[in-house]
């Protein structure tokens, strides 16, 4: 887990509250579509968007609460991937989150239904909160939309398919797929709580840059713990399948280093926002450091 | 076909123009993602969806072109349940529209994506539309997303993958099946009509109450169609695959006299709209009387 300040861990309270609300009204019925929606949803991951929509709220001098739904959205779209990714005609991945896989506990149909249930539920979370205009969920709908589409994290998961197993790839491929496949739907979230706090374009437009640099850094930390144990994932699990990984471009002594180097470069974007965006910076150097 | 009269052949003309227009947009790189996306939307449907919407637009008095990016979003969601219902893990369906299905075409990892692709970029074209208010943009999206989602279409091909092979079924099971997994998104696709046109509440409610009935009808004549030829579908394959047919229970005879007691009905509730609401009666009553 991200050691996260007494400050976060009350956003994550918050977030883990209304992420539970917005649950019990979608997926309240007893039948196996819902069952697995549900159970998708409660692997306890790390919340990295929510908390960064959340900490890009308050950089814009907005209330971290105003981007929930927000950061609840966020949430789903990132589970959903993680359930169509695991599928067997994807990465047939057995365990996620040191859980079962939700194909395995319920079927492959079920499974495949559940993940475009989310995804379309996503948009309905943002479009149904009326505690933000609707100039908001408008844009906010838009932004998440591009995230998560077919320039957006589908296409990052089609390249990753595609470069699995090859060796000719360069560095920019590898970005490339990074950026979209992780980076575009970080940087969505970042820039979603910068319009829940009713930020200037200029702004979003900085925390969307912020995201995308703080995405590329996660991802090559998760190279990094791909090959460590005590990850819940199963290990070298993306090495074994052939991924393509920063590990198989540098040593792991320069990926850290790059990654330190991105994480100032990135944190940099911000320098001149004031205290209130000391929460998303630590955010930021906390992907850096993380051990999971 | 349905038989068109000269007014909505051209409305599906500006239907298919900006449909062209969104795709370049949306998929013009040249990978296979996109091919797959474009491949999917390139299956020449009846445009039931974008034609209700259009025509619901002129029932309350709007512009049918005010509709257009919505009836956009709803034929991409429609596109994107046909790609995924057809995987090998749903109905295993090699060919649709009289051509080899996407995951055939390409592979089912690409298919799949390219599905994931279109549910997420239908809700970036509604957000997108700025000829429309935020507020209308916003509604549009909870519709579309209502009707896509866990409590809509997803749910009602879930219960339609549990009911298959079984034949402990009711009319009421039945119904729901086709409610959900048909009409919710005919439903909506007036209803977004109505939105563009800048419809009351009411009229908006009038209007999914329309196309639920009229998704019904739609669905009752094709179970009829399934056992007869030239529809571009497998000949008798939803029944072959023992999926629920309204005429497992009731005969052909009862069946039609059911869709036109149905689409009476349904008509009736916007007897009163006047002159404006003629294309959306008369499209409603070709569903009765379509042939493929």
């Amino acid at each position: 887990m991200i050691n996260l300040p007494s400050k976060l861990n009350l956003w994550r309270q918050s977030f883990e509250e209304r992420f539970e609300a917005i649950q019990n009204t979608l997926y309240s019925e007893d039948h196996s579509l819902h069952q697995a929606c549900r159970y998708a949803l409660a692997g306890q991951g790390k919340r990295i968007r929510p908390l960064f929509a959340m900490a890009a709220a308050e950089a814009c001098s907005g209330r971290p609460e105003d981007a929930l739904s927000l950061a609840v959205a966020a949430e789903m779209i990132h589970t959903y991937s993680l359930v169509h990714d695991d599928l067997p005609c994807m990465d047939d991945d057995d365990m996620r989150r040191g859980r079962a896989t939700t194909h395995v506990i319920f079927d492959e149909t079920t499974a495949l239904l559940a993940g475009d249930a989310l995804l379309s539920d996503a948009f309905l979370v943002v479009a149904n909160d009326r505690e933000l205009s609707a100039e908001i969920r408008a844009n906010a709908v838009a932004q998440l939309a591009m995230a998560a589409g077919g320039r957006g994290m589908v296409k990052g998961q089609a390249l990753d398919m595609y470069w699995t197993g090859r060796n000719d790839f360069t560095r920019a491929d590898l970005d490339s797929i990074h950026l979209n496949k992780t980076g575009a739907l970080i940087a969505a979230s970042c820039s979603l709580g910068g319009l829940a706090a009713g930020a200037t374009s200029t702004q979003v437009q900085t925390l969307e840059a912020f995201g995308r640099g703080i995405g590329l850094v996660f991802q090559i930390i998760d190279d990094l713990l791909d090959t460590a144990e005590g990850t819940g994932k199963s290990l070298g699990k993306d090495a074994n399948l052939g991924k393509l990984t920063y590990l198989s471009l540098m040593t792991a002594e320069a990926a850290k280093n790059h990654a330190a180097r991105l994480t100032d470069e990135t944190l940099a974007l911000v320098s001149s926002w004031g205290s209130q965006a000391d929460a998303l910076k630590q955010l930021g150097l906390s992907l850096l450091e993380r051990k999971v």
